[in-house]
């Protein structure tokens, strides 16, 4: 881990650049990316077993997960692995129902009628990756809220496997997804964007993938929705002297072994703790089986700043506004009013991130790179839209007139205005 | 006005790639934006005068817009206009009020507490373009519901101007704003992305623009958030035989004078309105001192759709999604609930759209371009963010402790399940 130091102005800055950096996008294959849309597009399924024999070396005749490799997932899973979905299931859910919005309704004035309707999008298309970076929680966090909303219809495609991990299939059945197709890429998102034969086009595309799919995900936002486009994972945690070097070393690794490209920031008040935690991370380093992804990561993008006090680590933080923030502090409850910017935040010694990438209930998908300034956790909201409405009467409209009508020809548009006069008798 | 016939399908999906073409971008200016916004990056302040000399022809040693020259348009605005902002802007801010979002605690298990925040965005930066299109109505849509949100500091710019108008600078003072900065242009936005040495760098940047301004935003993404990239402006309107065709024809009209490109949708059940409709709009088009703009608006882009019945014509506007939709039928209140896809309605005869664009108080940055499918009208909810919070102590992270690390080791995560094992001495 490498220490900086300077005002946390300027730290903030740095990470930020360094941040950056880290998530820049490889630019390579933005017009490999366009033509493989452009050829789905066009020739629909034709052109996506194309792009399955090419890139997934399978001839497939039909894209669909059957009943019969979805009954056979649920038999082959481990009962274990089965419980902990469910249990882990219940706690999203659990969770995400508080986000659940309701319209409102007003009337301001005498015949008039002012509000706000909130509608699930009607389908929804959920990309899960195959192969090593297969995960079933992902599968629940991104299926789970759009269930919640409402969502009338969850299509979920991922790429084509000679056998899928029962644990995808089933949590994809777990959280309610009504249909799965076995199509990755580029091509797996432009089929959702603009349809094809077989797989209908949704409204909004979630989920997680390579620079491919990321890519495919950028150039299709406008004509579908999409979550975000994530940068790699980051953690930062905030420890006084009180915290254990032990867990501290072991949640830092737990992000550092996700990707060579993840970032784990420590910030403290305390010299003893800062070196503890560095000797933690050697020691335990050794131990992890992924030592080959953590050991770059937290040596090239690991960071340590100490900081004077307690309101100088979360000035700090606040600017850094990491994707998941620990605060290792006794009382951590108490300091929760000073996080301004951060995705999730896990509270006290013992809540370990891990425990919210799978469990605890609160969304995993979050916003990285210092975007947690201005965005949040996938949620409920995020597969809903809030629908205005207004109504006037005869005499409302009339009684508002001259204002109305003022405005629209300070505006210069006049066209604005007789709408309105054309409801009055009297002009 | 075109007349379209075919299945609903067929017509939504054929006035949706219309819409796209309207709303297609002009890529030629992506290289150049690009080029302003590198060297704002890098050389700041003097950039922008460089800038500013080259295409607002000024120059420019101070780029605030001082209290001077606010007190001077306190003292030049037409008292009816001032008078009409004031009342506007009580009814935009009563009307969003009722989006403030709280956050939540629960409490699942014992040991367990799970919530989520909600903080406003700290600095929001407001763009209001220049010239003609300066729009006082704009600036209190975009600034109050950042206020009410609690925004901490709203920056508005505006290209500079040899006077500007009254009601822009008041209608920014009414609102909230905390400074005003007269740059403009793809070199505004990139100041307001960055930073430069006079100008503050923001979380998040609303406001419409002409084509620098829209490819700037979209751009700045990601460094930024922004509110949307918005294309032309369209209005539907379901219309029976009880619609009053000189009603319909005014508002179809108020929306054609807008741009050239944007567009006006027709659907009806009763051929009499069409042909009825399609009179008037002649007469009335004839009237408008912008018939240069309205007339080949709703020539070119106007578009009438015959419905059988009124379920085919809510079904058909659904699968547009308009911006603005009106019903134009008696007891329109009781058919919104067959509206799935829309920005913001307008219900009975006489809720004329301009109602909205101006002073009802709901928002009128909407959605467009079929977007409503898969996003919402600004609001309070595109200032905050939702932050989440997990705390678990000893016990129920040792409770939990089989099943997340069951996943983790299913994933092949081991750094994940060693962070939870960690926390238990029995291991």
């Amino acid at each position: 881990m490498k220490r900086l130091t300077g005002t946390n102005k300027e730290i903030a800055e740095l990470l930020y650049q360094e941040q950056l950096e880290l998530s820049k996008e490889n630019r390579d294959v933005e017009s490999t990316v366009q033509a493989i849309i452009e050829d789905v597009k066009k020739r629909g399924d034709e052109a996506l077993r194309d792009y399955s024999a090419k890139f997934d070396k399978v001839d497939l005749t039909d894209f669909e997960v059957g009943q019969d490799l979805i009954d056979q997932a649920f038999k082959e899973i481990d009962p274990e692995v089965y419980q902990a979905l469910v249990n882990a299931k219940e706690n999203i859910e659990s969770y995400h129902k508080h986000q659940l919005e309701t319209g409102f309704e007003d009337q301001p004035s005498e015949g008039v009628i002012r509000g706000q309707l909130i509608r699930p999008i009607n389908r929804v298309g959920v990309y899960v990756p195959g192969g090593t970076a297969a995960y079933p929680s992902s599968v629940l966090m991104n299926v789970i809220p759009a269930k919640i909303a409402g969502v009338k219809e969850i299509i979920m495609i991922t790429p084509p496997q000679e056998h899928f991990v029962p644990a995808i299939l089933v949590a994809a059945k777990l959280a309610g997804v009504d249909s799965i197709y076995q199509v990755g890429g580029a091509q797996g998102v432009a089929a959702l964007a603009f349809g094809t034969e077989t797989i209908p086009k949704v409204d909004k595309i979630t989920g997680p993938g390579n620079i491919f799919v990321a890519t495919a995900k950028k150039q299709v936002y406008g004509i579908v929705g999409i979550d975000m486009i994530a940068g790699p994972s980051e953690i930062g945690v905030i420890a006084d002297s009180s915290a254990n070097p032990t867990y501290v070393a072991a949640d830092l690794l737990s992000q550092a072994e996700h990707d060579t490209l993840a970032r784990a920031i420590l910030v403290t008040d305390s010299e003893a703790l800062a070196d503890a935690v560095e000797s933690e991370i050697e020691r335990q380093l050794k131990l992890l089986p992924r030592e080959a992804i953590a050991r770059p990561s937290v040596e090239n993008n690991g960071r340590i700043i100490i900081a004077n006090d307690t309101d100088a680590m979360f000035e700090l933080m606040n600017l850094v506004a990491p994707e998941h923030l620990e605060i290792a502090m006794d009382n951590a409850y108490d300091y929760l009013e000073k996080v301004e910017n951060a995705g999730s935040v896990f509270l006290g010694h013992f809540t370990s991130e891990p425990i919210g990438d799978y469990y605890a209930g609160a969304n995993h998908v979050l916003p990285t790179t210092a975007t947690s300034r201005f965005s949040s956790a996938l949620g409920v909201h995020d597969f809903v839209k809030r629908i205005q409405y207004t109504q006037y009467d005869k005499a409302a409209v009339n009684k508002a007139q001259h204002d109305i009508t003022t405005l629209a020809y300070a505006e210069g548009l006049q066209a604005h205005a007789k709408a309105i006069e054309v409801r009055n008798d009297n002009n």
